[in-house]
């Protein structure tokens, strides 16, 4: 029975509040059986590619489950989306040699018990690691809470915010596609640029340039704001409520801004909630997996045709993953954070 | 031509920010000719119920009307809700001698140009006074905020906030009668002695004798909150936040803990949009007005038959009706706040 090394990211114990820090994780070298346990119905895999999230902090800190996602185990490997390759399955609907994305350990071989949200890439002519991304759960992300969440119609405003971001980018040209005005918010000049020279975002703006969030909006929709993708949270979501057209959507996917403050802080400008008549929705894209099908039916031929663009900020390396999950909160990343484990 | 004495309630100045006070308004004598303008498409009325609503603090301060309700004018009579007698119709909806409920002004007699939202009332076999009520604006405003915004389900759970007020009474019956368990607050003893005995909540709470929102909440709701009519924002709106459960709906209909402040209270918690997957939506009652009919076939006979309770806290004489008011932003009113200014 093989017996192999196994490089993994360990939590070393929970962070209560503030910007983690690279030494609150831990690269160590264990080994590990590569053969599934007797009767498992899990999958064994090699794993390929890693995808840093925003959401990943929120299971740095210990916190009632009920209420979100599990959080990490001090002491055990770091888990998220990503893509591997199947050792070994237990289970009918995977075999050996099948590339898959889902949800795996940080770590060079994974055990897979909880196989739900786990999907078989169907075709390998993208680059694989675009499933960690743009055809993986923020590409899912993006879709759920532009198309379902906001019903974007034609001629509409669409502001996003950290629009560079995996989720981000794909929103903005979802919102092009649907015929929309589109403008993005990112924090730095080279983001910006991005935005408007590659994502094709009709307006773009560096936040942290702006002393004023509200007359910078007000600067891209004279008229209004029909539909926002909130990723920040904050002093940005106080300076949008001021500019929402009435009958505005806003989805609230996540509030970066926020994950690492003791204390978040206060939003003042609800009560537009009411006078603009406006809805307001948080979502996890997990609820709308069963979707994926239809996503990719409507993505994979804009990507092939060049239509959907994407850019990823690619780090070499499991000693590395540590740092690129720690960039995001600091704005580093321009595009999606991947860490490449192996190249198969 | 008849020309009569016409006694009105007129707004002094803008009220920047804080409480407004009495002396903010004068009751003055006028006097009006009882004819309507020559081709007028108007109706002339005699007003006899005023309805003293919390929206109303919007309409003193100088804003954007673009956003929200007109403010009143300096000079001029304040309007409001209110019952009323055409005296005379330039419009063939309605008649002389016919009981209206609409948007009236704060005086004896109102000359009603625009009749868009103008409803004749169409039995008296309840008292007149309830068009202002729970037939009138606010009993629309619980049924929109309840049954449309928030789909409710039998065996839900439903908190109201400000429920001894004019649309938190009614939200708490609906909500009974949709087999909902629901709890309420309010800022003294009779009111939530209201709630209880009288209007058939299963809970309710004082909230100013509560020293932590959040612990009061988790006592009533162990299991969470399924749906939560907002009127009053701030504290409230967190600690409520913390206590929703997974796909929860908020229907936010009004925040009156906030209208008197300088800034508003900042809201914390807005994260658990996303791990809970909450909607949370704003609305303005006159986008439901079409629904008028509907509403009264579903809400008469329940009054009728004693299975919806109402009530009012009367005052007599529009030279009371500033003070009444006022009584709303100090809690003082029990029940829904009515001004008479005529018994016909």
């Amino acid at each position: 029975m093989a017996e192999v090394k196994n490089k993994q990211v360990i939590l070393k114990e929970y962070v209560s509040a503030g910007l983690p820090k690279e030494s609150d994780m831990a690269v160590v070298t264990t080994t590990t059986k590569l053969k599934l346990p007797e009767g498992s119905g899990g999958v064994l895999v090699k794993n390929l590619y890693l995808s840093c999230d925003p959401y990943m902090r929120s299971r740095m800190t210990k916190h009632d489950s009920a209420s979100y996602v599990d959080p990490f185990n001090p002491g055990e490997p770091i888990s998220g989306f990503g893509v591997a390759k199947v050792l070994e399955s237990g289970d009918a609907k995977f075999k050996q040699g099948d590339l898959v994305w889902g949800m795996i350990g940080w770590e060079e071989y994974s055990l897979i018990t909880s196989i739900q949200y786990l999907f078989k890439i169907p075709t390998t002519d993208v680059p694989l690691s675009y499933y960690t991304g743009i055809l993986g759960m923020p590409g899912m992300t993006a879709y759920a809470g532009f198309y379902e969440i906001c019903s974007p119609k034609k001629g509409e405003t669409v502001f996003v915010s950290a629009a560079s971001g995996a989720v981000g980018q794909l929103v903005g040209q979802f919102a092009k596609l649907a015929g929309c005005y589109v403008v993005g918010s990112a924090g730095s000049e080279d983001k910006v640029d991005l935005l408007k020279n590659k994502f094709g975002f009709d307006g773009a703006f560096n936040y942290k340039e702006e002393p004023n969030l509200d007359a910078a909006l007000k600067r891209y929709f004279p008229e209004g704001i029909d539909i926002y993708f909130e990723n920040v949270g904050g002093k940005m979501l106080d300076a949008v409520l001021l500019n929402m057209k009435i009958g505005g959507r806003i989805s609230v996917c996540g509030m970066i801004s926020q994950y690492n403050l003791v204390q978040p802080e206060g939003v003042q400008n609800l009560m537009y909630l009411v006078s603009k008549q406006l809805r307001m929705e948080g979502f996890l894209v997990t609820k709308y997996f069963p979707l994926y099908g239809k996503f990719l039916e409507l993505v994979l031929p804009h990507i092939k045709e060049g239509k959907i663009i994407y850019v990823e900020d690619v780090v070499e390396g499991l000693e590395n993953a540590p740092s690129a999950l720690l960039g995001l909160f600091a704005g580093r990343n321009v595009g999606k954070q991947v860490v490449v484990v192996s190249r198969e």
